[in-house]
């Protein structure tokens, strides 16, 4: 993970656990699963968040906003393999960026941690700009988490 | 391949063959290519298709239509490994219908037909509507391929 | 959906129907789950079938068999767009040769047909040889769901 | 990019350039392309690299070895479009660790940067047990490079 400054900051009760099934056509020749694989079970862990949580991609949209991925890192500790009921855990990273930070943890089926990643996105206005400062509905959304 | 009436029409020396090269996270856990990546393939193939001979995607959607697929079949006869080097050609089939319909043939590394296959698009106008009679420009384009 | 003689013989009580929610990653450009990836849910259909029923892919595997897909079918009448919770019922098809054969029905967030589908497998042995006779733990699956 | 020690070492005249054709459905529902599939651009950025400086995967798996991912590393400068013509530029980075590390950029249509990565693969050995010294075939390429 990379080293962060103590701006970042893992909000670690703003977490979402997801059950994960491995589909047969995600595990490559080697029997395990293919790593690109993870950056979609990453955005699977991310979209559990946001509906949890009220910051889905629709919601985003509606308020305007896109946020494309600006950066993923993903690290694999154990390997997992298709019919394995593995699980993602999402957690919110606060910045006073304006940015939205995700780490990842994957557990295999024995509770094991397999994977680690972090993803970064920015936020895109309605005519594609970058926003330098956090929109307001995040800074609405971090209130009512507790975070300001 | 579905037996069709004598008004769909296999235009045979309007074919193009495209080299293709198997990724290695194309193929599952039997070390063969896992049979939905051959959409794809099919799509390489139409877009070839379609580069060389003026019906390109972006063309179509610069003449105000989207052409989305409504069904497509795949028959597999051998298999696919990474490393082979592949080849796909793909050949209009005419119709006075307002759809494009392709056919595949994928040859293996040993110039084998290891796959067969076929899509039917509609065309949709820019408001999405389903378009019942065929677009001016493919009648255009039918001409100069000396189809009509 | 090709017409077939009357010894394929869809079997409307065996059918399992399972919920898809469909990812950001599988739409494409024009906002509609691009038509390759309804491959990966038939899969799903067929696993979770597969599962209920206990001929999933696993199982199979034990009893030393392979079991590629042959040929897929798919039939597109309405999109599906991300964020749409959908369902998809796979059914079995009953059929004297020794073939795996199921139908697919994707039904949208309103509950309208939005697909139909069907795959066709074959039986490899150990030795990746096409099995011309229905392998006995398939015959015991089937007097077991009473199709024989 | 992660920082690191002295003892990586980015060899920038063993890098190889290769095309890249944006394919209709790596685009996203935003009409770019999704993050996830520069990982898939990776490797085939990898791919041409091996295959031209003679190690590939085949040849690795020849020897003995897998080389899985454990560490993939992706920043986003410019987005892709479909009908772009890309290129990516794959660069060894040189460590004595038992350790195979890639470089990867990606240059869009204009040859601006639109893309940086990092892979770094560790070796298995045929038991599937991680390989601490770095396996003979590596050394000898070293040296045929120069690097040693």
């Amino acid at each position: 993970m990379i080293k962060r400054k103590e701006l970042y900051n893992e909000i670690l009760h703003l977490s979402v656990s997801k059950e994960l099934n491995i589909r047969f056509n995600e595990v490559d020749s080697l029997g395990i699963v293919w790593h690109g694989h993870y950056i979609s079970y990453f955005e699977d862990g991310r979209e559990a968040f946001g509906l949890l949580h009220g910051i889905d991609y629709l919601t985003v949209q509606r308020e305007g906003y896109t946020t494309p991925i600006v950066k993923s890192i993903c690290e694999h500790k154990l390997p997992l393999r298709y019919g394995d009921v593995c699980r993602i855990e999402t957690t919110f990273v606060d910045t006073p960026t304006a940015k939205l930070i995700f780490r990842y943890r994957i557990f295999n089926a024995h509770d094991q941690l397999a994977c680690t990643g972090e993803t970064v996105q920015v936020f895109l206005d309605a005519a594609n700009n970058l926003v330098l400062n956090t929109p307001a509905f995040i800074i609405d959304w971090k209130k009512k988490m507790g975070l300001l």
